[in-house]
C-alpha cells in the first residue's frame, strides 16, 4: 500500500508512547497500597495514560474534545435505517443546541464538544463546514462513495482539525460521529478489511426491524462485491467507506503524529481505527478503547486492535457518548496512579513473595 | 425463616420504589432525542433513579456515601490470602489518612467515606469503633465466626448506621469492605445459600496462589459441611459469615426500609445482598450493582440478582471501589434523562412506526 501525499508527513512522524514514563507507571503500580493488580483493567489504562503523556505520575486530562464529525450516506435512501435521512441534519442543529446525549455527557465528564459537517445532505445554519466535501455521499452498493478528490479533502481535513484542536490545547481526543446510514458503511469496510462475512458484520445500527436488516446486509455484501473486496484501506475507505470515515481516519492518524492520545467511541470510530490502523499499526498505541457497543463490526475492530474496555453498557448511539462514558474511568485510573499511598508511605505490610 | 427482632422493624416498613415514577421515566425515555434504547443499560439505571427517588426526571445523587466496614477474620490465621491478618489494622489507618483507593476514588467521583470498625484484631487510634463487637471473629472452618450476641449487635449497628447516615442526609449508599480473609467467608455463605460447590465459588481473593488456594477452598468445604449446609440466612450469615457481613446485610435492609438506593460493589456487598435479599426479597429493588468482579462467588450473586451491571474491569479490590468506579454511570445516566431534550422539542423527526 502507498500512503498518499496527504498522509505522509503524519504517518512518517508516527513514534511509540513514552516508554521510560510507562515502565516507571508499572513500577509505580506494584507499590501502591492494594494487591497487585486489584485495579485491574485501570491498572493498564494508568499505564497508557503515563506513556501518551510522557510522565509518570500522568494528570488528569483537562482538554477533553470530541470532535464529532458529520455526514450523510447515500445508501441512507435505500431504507437501511429506522430513521429518515433528514434526522442527520436535525440532530446537528440538536447538538449546537446542547440537547442531544453527547452534549449533556460531556458537561458530565468535564469534555467539549466541537460539531464538524464534512458531509451532510442539508446545510445547518451555525455549522463549522468549511471543509465539507459533499451532500451525502454515493450509495456505496452502486458507485463510489467518494470521488478521489473528495477523499484527499476528507484526509487533509482530519489533518487539519487535529492540527487545530491540538494547537489549541486539547489533550484528549474523543471522535464522535452521526450519520444516518452509518453503521452499513462501518460493515462493508469491517467486512472487506477483516475478511468477514456481511451476515456477522451487519448489525441493528439504531434498531432496525427483520426486513430491514436483510435489506442492509444486502447493501453490506453489495458494496463488498463492487470492490472485489479489496484490502486496500483507503481504497476501501473511499469506495466504500464515506466521509465520516475517511476524515476520523485521517484524525487518528494525525493524533498520533501529534502524540495526542484519543479516546475511541463506537462502530464508526473503531472503523476508522481499523482503517488507520492498516496504514500505521504502530498509531493504535495512541488510542485506547472506550466501550463495547451493541454494534457487531464494532466488537471485531476491537478484538482485531486488543484488549477490550471493560465498559459494555449495551450503547449504540455514536455521537462519541460511549467514550465520554468511559472518560470518568481512564481520570479515575489516572488519580489512583497519581494519588494512592505506597506500601513505604503508609506503613502497610506488602505480601511476603 | 423468623426475622429477628433486630431486624422485624425495618423488615416490615420495605416497600418498592415509586412504581410512577419508574413509568414516567420510561415514557420520558422514549421521547428523548436518540433511538429507542440506544443508551442501554444507562436508560434502565435512570429509570432505578426515579424509583427510588420517587421524582422524574431524577436529580444527580449529591450525597453519596461509602460506608467501609472494617472487620478481621479468624479463618485469616489458617494462610487463606496473599497478605498477613495485620494488613487490616494497617489499611484501616490508610483509610483515615485518605491514601487508600477507596479515597481517591471517593473524591473523583463526589462521594465522601465512613470507616466503621466493627471487628479488626488490633484498635486503630482515631477508628469509629463505637459499635465493635470482636476482635478477629473464630475461625469458620472450625467453630461458629460470630455467637449469637455477637451477631445481634452486628445487626442493631447495622440498622443505627443507616438510620444515621440517612438522618445525615446520605441520599446513596455504597457499602465497602477490609478484612483480610473476607472472601472466604463470602465463598462459604454463597455455596451455602445458592447450593453451590466450594469448588465455584471460591476465587483467588488478593492473589492467592495454588496452594493457597486449595487451603481456602477447603476452609470453604469444611465450613459448609459444620453447618450442614443451613440455608437460614442468619444462621449462615453468623456461623460462617462475619462481622462485616452481617452488619452489611442489615444495612442493606434498613437503606430499603429509609427508601435510600445503594450502590452495590464487590464480592462482601453482593454476598451480604443475597442474605439480605433472603430476608426480605422485596429490597433487592433498592440496590443496583456497580460492577463485575473477578471474583467468583460475586459473579454468582450477581446473576442471581438479576442484571449485570455492564462494568467489568477486572477489579478485586473491595473497600466500595467498584462501586465509585460506577458512580459516574449513574450520574450520567440520570443527566441524560434530565438534560436532553425531547423529539418535539428539537423538532428531530422520530422513526416512523
Amino acid at each position: 500500500m502507498t500512503v498518499p501525499p496527504e498522509l505522509a508527513d503524519v504517518v512518517g512522524r508516527i513514534a511509540p508512547p513514552d516508554e521510560a514514563s510507562r515502565a516507571a507507571a508499572m513500577q509505580r503500580q506494584a507499590r501502591l497500597t492494594k494487591p497487585a493488580g486489584a485495579l485491574g483493567r485501570m491498572e493498564e489504562l494508568s499505564v497508557w495514560a503515563s506513556g501518551v503523556q510522557g510522565r509518570c505520575p500522568p494528570k488528569p486530562f483537562e482538554r477533553a474534545r470530541v470532535v464529532l464529525i458529520a455526514a450523510d450516506h447515500g445508501i441512507a435512501q435505500s431504507g437501511v435505517s429506522a430513521y429518515p435521512p433528514e434526522v442527520t441534519a436535525q440532530m446537528v442543529a440538536n447538538f449546537l443546541t446542547g440537547g442531544a446525549a453527547v452534549n449533556v455527557l460531556a458537561r458530565q465528564a468535564g469534555a467539549t464538544v466541537r460539531v464538524v459537517d464534512m458531509g451532510v445532505s442539508v446545510d445547518v445554519e451555525g455549522a463549522d463546514d468549511g471543509y465539507k466535501v459533499c451532500h451525502g455521499t454515493r450509495p456505496i452498493d452502486i458507485e463510489d462513495a467518494l470521488d478521489a478528490e473528495q477523499l484527499a479533502a476528507c484526509l487533509r481535513a482530519g489533518v487539519a482539525i487535529v492540527d487545530d484542536e491540538v494547537d489549541s490545547g486539547a489533550d484528549l481526543l474523543i471522535p464522535g460521529d452521526m450519520g444516518i446510514g452509518s453503521t452499513t458503511p462501518c460493515a462493508a469496510v469491517t467486512s472487506a478489511l477483516l475478511d468477514l462475512l456481511p451476515d456477522v458484520t451487519t448489525g441493528r445500527g439504531t434498531g432496525v426491524d427483520d426486513v430491514t436488516f436483510l435489506r442492509k446486509r444486502d447493501a453490506v455484501a453489495a458494496a463488498g462485491e463492487r470492490i472485489d473486496w479489496s484490502t486496500d484501506p483507503l481504497h476501501v475507505v473511499g469506495a466504500i467507506g464515506g466521509a465520516d470515515l475517511a476524515t476520523m481516519s485521517a484524525m487518528l492518524l494525525a493524533a498520533a503524529a501529534r502524540r495526542t492520545p484519543v479516546l475511541l467511541d463506537g462502530v464508526v470510530s473503531c472503523t476508522a481505527a481499523l482503517v488507520a490502523s492498516r496504514i500505521a499499526p504502530g498509531a493504535r498505541d495512541w488510542w485506547v478503547a472506550g466501550h463495547r457497543s451493541s454494534e457487531p463490526a464494532q466488537r471485531f475492530v476491537l478484538d482485531e486492535l486488543g484488549r477490550g474496555p471493560g465498559v459494555d453498557l449495551e450503547l449504540r448511539l455514536g455521537e462519541g457518548t460511549g467514550a465520554l462514558v468511559a472518560l470518568p474511568i481512564v481520570q479515575m485510573a489516572i488519580a489512583t496512579l497519581a494519588e494512592m499511598a505506597t506500601f513505604d508511605e503508609a506503613g502497610v505490610s506488602d505480601r511476603g513473595d
